[in-house]
C-alpha cells in the first residue's frame, strides 16, 4: 500500500501520522505495533461514523487478536460534555481497561477531542490512536495533543495535552462527508496556505473545488499535517510558535458563540474570521493593503465558506474576554504579515474590539 | 519565620515544599513568589476548613493585591467526583481565570486531589498551590503532583499527573484534626518507615502517641516529604520506584472497598494493609520472619490503627483485579525486605490472591 509516514518527533512521546487509502482495514495491525502491550482495544466513535466505518476496524481488531469493545457518541458538538466525559470514564473501567490498553478514536474532531481527553485522564494516562474521518480532524484537531471538552462558558476549556501512539488517515473516509462538512475542513486548510505556505495558498486557488482538491488529497494532506506537525514539535505545549494555528480563531470563537455553536461549523466561522483578522491587519497597516484579503475571501467562497458573519459587538468581548489566548490582560491576536507568513501580535481587549468596531 | 524548605526537583516544573508554623498567614506572599503573572486566585476548600483557616489565607491574599474566590465542597470523599469537577470547571471559568492564575487547594486529600485535577485541566493546565491541612495531605497526597477523582469503580481511576507549583505546609493546622483523622495519617507516615526509613520506624517506636509526634512534627513532616520527594524526583510518572509508595496499598484498596470507602478511612485500610503484605512478605521468604510483623503491629496500634479487617475474598478479587498498579495480567506487589527496605514483586493476580487466602 502506497503510504505518507510524517513522523512528530517530540521528546517524549513521538509519533508517526500515517496517511493512505485503505488504511482502516489495517487499523489493528497498526495500533498492535505502537501499543504492544494492548490486549483491549476500547473504540469511540459516533452514530454518524459508526455504522459507515466501524466493521473495517473491528474485523481488523480481531485479525490481530485484540479484543475490543466500541462506545457510540451521539454525533454533533453536544457531545464533547464532561457528561459524555464521565460517561466514558465509567464505561472505559467497565470494559476493564489498564494502563496497557489503548484507546482508539475513529471519527471526527468531536470524537477525538473527547476520546482523547478520556484516554489522557483515564488510570492518570492511556495510549490512543486517533483515526479521523473528517477533513477537519485530518488536518487539524488529530494532530498535536490538544484534547478537549466544551463548559458553559465556551469550548475546549478543560483539556489537557496528550499525544496519540498514532494518527491513521484514510483519505477515502472523506468520500461520505456532506459538501457542508468538506468546506468544515477547507477552512483550516486554508489557513495553513495563509499562515505558513504561500504555495499551497496558490494550489488551491488553482484548484477551487471540492473535486479537485480530491484528486490531489494526499498531497494537501501531507502538506497540512507536515505544518502542524512542525509547529506542534516546536511548541507542545502552546505558548509561543503554536498559537499561529489561532489565526482566524479568536473572532471565530466570536462567531461560533453568537450562533450558540449551532449556526455556523467551526470552519465557516475561523473562514469569516480570517477575512475579518486580515482586515484588522490591513487597518493595522501590518498587511498588505492589497492582495490577501480578494484571494482570502475568493478562496473561502470557492469552497462555499463565509467571509463575513454578523456579531454584535457583546458576543465580540465575551469570546476575547475568555479567550484562553489570552494572558493576564492582553491578547495575542495572529496577524498577516503576507500571504503565507504570521505573527502573533500583543495588543490589550480593549484595542483588540476597537479594531473589530472600525471594520 | 523558621522555615524548612525541600526541593522537589523535576526536570520541568520544579517546586518547593514550606514546612513553617503560621505558614497559613504568608500564603498570599508565597503565592506571588511562585506565580508572578497571577491576578486571579480560586481556591478550593471544604466546609470542615473554610472556618478554620479560609480567613487567614483570604486576609494574606488580600494583602499581596490577588482577587480570589472560593469555592466550598462538602467535607468527605464523595466531593472526588465527576459531578463535583465539572461544577468546579465551571465556576473557575465564571470567576474569569485564565492561564496566567491560580487554584489554591486549601484542606485535606480530597480537596487537593480535586482542586488538582481541576487546575491541571482547566484550559489544559494552570499553576495550583497546595495547603495542605492533614497529616495525611501533608506527608502524601499534597506531594507528587498526582491528582485524581474517584469513578464508580474505584478510587483515583480518572486523573493526571500535574505538579504544584508550591506546597505550603502549617504543621499548626494538625491541632484542629480529630485523633482519628490524624491516625489516618499515621498509617502513612509509618509506611515510610517501613519501606525507606528505619530510623524513622525507630523514632516512631519510641514516640508513640500523638502528643509525641506533635513535639517533633517538623522533624517528621521533613523526614516524610523528603523520602516523597526523592521517590517523586527518581520516577515522576510512577513506572518504576514509586511504585514502593503503594505498600500495604493493593490490600488497603480492597479494605476501603469492602467498607463502601466509608466504614475505613484510607490510613486506616493502609494499616491493615501493609501488616497483610508484611505478612505475605513473611510466608513468602522475602520478608524476615522476626521482628518485622509485631514490630509494625505495635506501632500501627500505638495509634489506634488496625492491624486487621475483615474481607470476603470476592473484595480482594475486585480490588485487585482493577488494581491501577496492574500491568496487563501481572500485579506489582510490594514486599518489605526488611524494616526500611522495600521491593516490587511482579506476580500473578492469581497467585497473590492465593497468599491471601493463606494467611
Amino acid at each position: 500500500m502506497p503510504m505518507k509516514t510524517l513522523r512528530v518527533d517530540l521528546k517524549e512521546r513521538g509519533y508517526d501520522i500515517l496517511i493512505a487509502a485503505g488504511l482502516l482495514d489495517r487499523a489493528g495491525e497498526e495500533l498492535k505495533k505502537v501499543c504492544p502491550g494492548a490486549d483491549r482495544v476500547f473504540v469511540v466513535t459516533d452514530d454518524h461514523v459508526q455504522p459507515l466505518y466501524y466493521n473495517r476496524v473491528k474485523a481488523s481488531m480481531k485479525r490481530v487478536g485484540l479484543q475490543y469493545s466500541v462506545h457510540v457518541l451521539p454525533a454533533g458538538e453536544r457531545a464533547k460534555s464532561a457528561a459524555h466525559l464521565a460517561d466514558l470514564w465509567e464505561a472505559m473501567m467497565e470494559f476493564g481497561l489498564t494502563r496497557t490498553d489503548a484507546v482508539v478514536a475513529l471519527g471526527g474532531g468531536v470524537v477525538g477531542d473527547l476520546a482523547g481527553f478520556a484516554a489522557a485522564t483515564v488510570l492518570r494516562g492511556v495510549d490512543y490512536v486517533q483515526i479521523p474521518t473528517t477533513l477537519l480532524a485530518q488536518v487539524d484537531s488529530s494532530v498535536g495533543g490538544k484534547v478537549a471538552i466544551d463548559l458553559a462558558a465556551g469550548k475546549n476549556l478543560a483539556g489537557a495535552f496528550w499525544q496519540p501512539k498514532l494518527v491513521l488517515m484514510d483519505p477515502e473516509t472523506l468520500n461520505t462527508l456532506s459538501d457542508a462538512v468538506f468546506s468544515d475542513g477547507m477552512g483550516e486548510v486554508i489557513k495553513y496556505g495563509c499562515i505558513a505556505n504561500k504555495g499551497l495558498f496558490n494550489f488551491l486557488l488553482a484548484h477551487p473545488s471540492r473535486r479537485e482538491v480530491m484528486e490531489h488529497i494526499e498531497y494537501i494532506l501531507t502538506l497540512c499535517c507536515d505544518l502542524k506537525r512542525e509547529v506542534v514539535v516546536e511548541d507542545e505545549r502552546d505558548t509561543g510558535r503554536r498559537m499561529l494555528l489561532n489565526f482566524g480563531h479568536t473572532l471565530g470563537h466570536a462567531y461560533e458563540l453568537a450562533g450558540n455553536y449551532e449556526t455556523w461549523t467551526h470552519g465557516q466561522a475561523v473562514a469569516a474570521g480570517m477575512v475579518a483578522a486580515a482586515r484588522i491587519g490591513v487597518n493595522m497597516g501590518v498587511t498588505p493593503a492589497k492582495g490577501v484579503v480578494e484571494f482570502l475571501t475568493r478562496l473561502c467562497e470557492a469552497f462555499g465558506l463565509p467571509t463575513t458573519i454578523d456579531c454584535a459587538m457583546a458576543d465580540y468581548a465575551a469570546a476575547i474576554g475568555r479567550d484562553k489566548k489570552g494572558s493576564g490582560e492582553d491578547i495575542s491576536f495572529i496577524l498577516l504579515d503576507t500571504l503565507g507568513a504570521a505573527h502573533a501580535h500583543k495588543m490589550s481587549r480593549e484595542a483588540l474590539l476597537k479594531e473589530i468596531e472600525a471594520l
